[in-house]
């Protein structure tokens, strides 16, 4: 079908997109301007994070653009199976946290001991994700003006030409912008049904996980989905080789955000294996062997889920255009976003880590500026960064270990303060924290600044709490601009801000030689 | 009692605040090292906000500064009567308002039509505010090292002099950081019980308030506590003398915010005034009198709530040093926060609006630095802002309307767009709003930014939903240096960013010429 000369409303999408999605028609959507006779200065393949963003700026640019995805929206994964519905269940994470702990207190239902329905939220998400789709659609075709194939299987006919059934597209650049997919791990059961990932959840889920989770893997999607789980009130194992959440370096953060998932009665066991996933005579997960440094344990559970990272979709593309590739798939490139073959750019997931939507779509937008014939070159570096537990857990810059290495003269500012009363005192306090801090204090959350003493400078910034997510955004731009203690000290704090930076600089900044707080 | 060669922990300070509080034992708690010879350089009168902080900038300047309070703690009315309650109803009303649109259903209780106990959060608040305060007495005595004295009633002899008991103090300066209180209307029946304002509902409130709930006012503090009353399940009524929030200048905002309420249930009587409170034979309310431009109507009620601004706790003070005051009360001071009497200073609530945090503390380093000899000027000017509904609305800046006066060029990106649909779509989403986005969109928030097309500097930004609020602290510093559009869209987001400024900025910013999104 054609759309190009029908204005669509958010609502028509959503009906389309709806439509297409249940059916399983396989009819294209094409939305190119028939009386534009210009060249395509490029074909983006994937119209996710990177290819919708660096789509949107070449043609911002003065460029002609043609984005194709197989899907019937634009958005890509995110939207559809990766980060909206890893934050639909930490909210429900978050949620539920609250309302065990204060369970039969004030107008809270007694929630002590009862299991909440996956499959339900499951459900919600899968009914629910088309809006943002739509708006989307809408917003690259009737705000941005993007011309796109959508619900399309194409043909790579070489780097220059796309087929779509019978119609040939020419470009003069091909930018790749196929995204990834959960790495499955080389376990024995790892196919066995129960097994799940991130994508496999929210697409196949179709019965009510029993009350003992096994979660393979240590970093953010192992732990995000793993709190989740447990918030349900399951038993929740978290297997992980390696240290849990090496990401976040500071240790006195870490240490905090894990006491908290241990307090919700979160299992560990770190350094650690699973060797083999045993099933039934179905050929459904009932139960795992572990191998840990003290011999092998067994835990019978119907739910295993693997949170161990991505792979690039990549196989078929790398081969037909004989693409340089690295581990697990991801295509090389250089910081032009060029990849080893002649007017082939490769963006976003599909090259690699991090795997996070400022980086896809700065890609996206580095690939377009070089096609457009600006030099532009990118390399992710000195990003903020963040995963969720129960709680939200912010950071950026230097953990405090980091900061001493590096500099002679640290100083650090957090609360709780350190006490020998530890974590059991009234602050911090934040909007979503305030109930926590009134009958719960320890759970009100921890957050850290860590400043060079001599220059006065922003070194780092910890938080675990909620509502710091966005500032933190606009605070490493900041910090990477040379923050220092004396200008945090000057800004107008709205109070009760969740993260305590401002007002701990003021209460310090007038002593040349500041100590600790 | 002596504290200062004693160490005490966080929980030793609870306690001994706690003791005090309950007992109401009058004997002051003096902080005060025996061995410093040195005359004080300033008391302040008062620990709050103001007082606290200029207090320890003062001594970070290396001075030597007396704080005395009325009270068993440091901090001020915000953690025992007015920010800190404030922000735990606030978050009471956004718990329960999510906990109604999703009555029945997932997890969640049915809370239909039934009434949540106020006098129990109260309750919770009483019992649970004192944290805090033990915080910021360890912080003061242990971290900053100050001096003072608590729990005591003062004398002022002159402007040098203050007497606590037999005990005299002398100091070169003398700085009046003693906050405000809220304003009574002047209106028969505005005495009886049953008339509460911010700072009686949590110190006097002994029932459990009847289902129907009037609001005098029209501004934060009625808003705030009006949409607390209707999430308990109470019929809300506010009667506003004038526009509703008119602090927020950005009408499509307002709107939205106002809209929200209203599908919370929330009653809005504009250009109205209450003639008349009409008491029981025990001197209780029973039911106010609202004059409307249709006629005077009746509503029947055991709990009116006023919101109605504040008055300078100053009368006795300005009197005893003959100090020129204004309207309310305030105290009259200039940009280097002297008052009209020699080396009198005034700081924070006491001399007027905005009463703030930010405009407290730095008021209060203001004064501390022309005291330790540096020249300084403050004037409150250009700062963010925020008020609770049952969201966080925040803004900065100026509104589209205010920018559309002053620039011929003004451009608008903003989520939801403009759409046929209005407001029934998906997007934004953020932290704690994920479960409104999959079932109910048109709750998920509203945000918008304000950019000069031709220089392409922000000129406003205001969000409604959750978790920006952080942000908005930054994100006003940056735009008050000339943030541009194309400085945000070089910003690394952290998805899914409550605000999404950052990303709609990036889908604009290559195009020198670029449209509204």
């Amino acid at each position: 079908m054609d759309v190009w000369g029908d204005s669509y409303t958010i609502g028509k999408w959503q009906d389309l997109i709806v439509e297409t999605l249940e059916s399983g028609d396989s009819t294209p959507i094409f939305n190119i301007n028939p009386k534009d006779t210009r060249e395509f200065d490029a074909i983006f393949l994937g119209g996710g994070a990177a290819g919708r963003f660096g789509a949107a700026y070449l043609r911002a640019l003065g460029g002609r653009v043609l984005i194709i995805d197989r899907w019937p929206f634009l958005g890509g994964s995110c939207p559809h199976q990766a980060c909206v519905p890893h934050h639909l269940f930490s909210d429900c994470a978050a949620q539920l946290m609250l309302e065990r702990t204060f369970s039969s207190k004030l107008w809270f239902q007694n929630l002590e001991d009862k299991i909440v329905s996956i499959k339900n939220i499951v459900d919600l998400f899968r009914n629910g994700r088309t809006g943002p789709h739509a708006v989307m659609n809408y917003q690259s075709k009737e705000q941005l003006g993007l011309e796109f194939v959508l619900n399309a299987e194409s043909e790579i006919i070489d780097a220059n030409t796309v087929k779509i059934g019978k119609r040939k597209y020419q470009a003069k650049n091909l930018v790749l912008a196929l995204g990834a997919k959960p790495l499955v791990a080389d376990i024995p059961g790892a196919s066995l049904k129960g097994v799940f990932n991130s994508l496999t959840l929210v697409e196949k889920l179709d019965y009510e996980p029993g009350n003992t989770i096994v979660v393979i893997g240590g970093g953010k999607s192992a732990i995000e989905y793993g709190c989740f789980f447990n918030a349900t009130g399951r038993r929740t194992l978290v297997i992980a080789r390696h240290q849990l959440m090496p990401m976040l370096k500071d240790a006195e953060s870490r240490s905090y955000a894990i006491l908290m998932m241990e307090e919700q009665g979160m299992e560990f066991l770190e350094y650690a294996e699973i060797s083999n996933i045993q099933g039934d005579l179905q050929g459904k997960v009932k139960s795992v062997s572990i191998r840990t440094a003290d011999g092998t344990i067994n835990v019978d559970t119907d739910f295993v889920f693997m949170g161990l990272g991505e792979q690039a979709n990549s196989e078929m593309i790398a081969q037909k255009l004989a693409l340089e590739t690295g581990e697990k798939g991801f295509i090389k490139i250089n910081r032009h976003m060029q990849t080893s073959v002649h007017n082939v750019y490769a963006v976003g997931d599909v090259t690699g880590s991090p795997m996070e939507m400022f980086k896809a779509r700065k890609e996206g937008v580095c690939a377009a500026k070089n096609i457009m014939g600006q030099t532009s070159e990118y390399k992710a570096a000195d990003y903020p960064d963040f995963m969720h537990t129960h709680y939200e857990v912010c950071w950026l810059g230097l953990s405090e270990e980091e900061a001493r290495q590096r500099h002679a003269n640290v100083k650090v500012m957090k609360l709780p303060p350190d006490n020998p009363n530890g974590l059991d005192v009234g602050l911090p306090a934040g909007d979503r924290m305030m109930l926590y801090l009134m009958a719960k204090p320890r759970m009100s959350g921890f957050q850290k600044l860590i400043i060079d003493g001599d220059t006065r400078k922003i070194l780092g910034a910890f938080h675990i709490g909620y509502g710091a997510k966005d500032g933190f955004q606009y605070l490493n731009f900041l910090v990477k601009k040379g923050l220092t203690i004396d200008d945090l000290a000057d800004m107008d704090e709205l109070f009760i801000s969740p993260s305590y930076f401002i007002q701990l600089c003021r209460l310090r900044a007038g002593d040349p030689h500041f100590n600790n707080m």
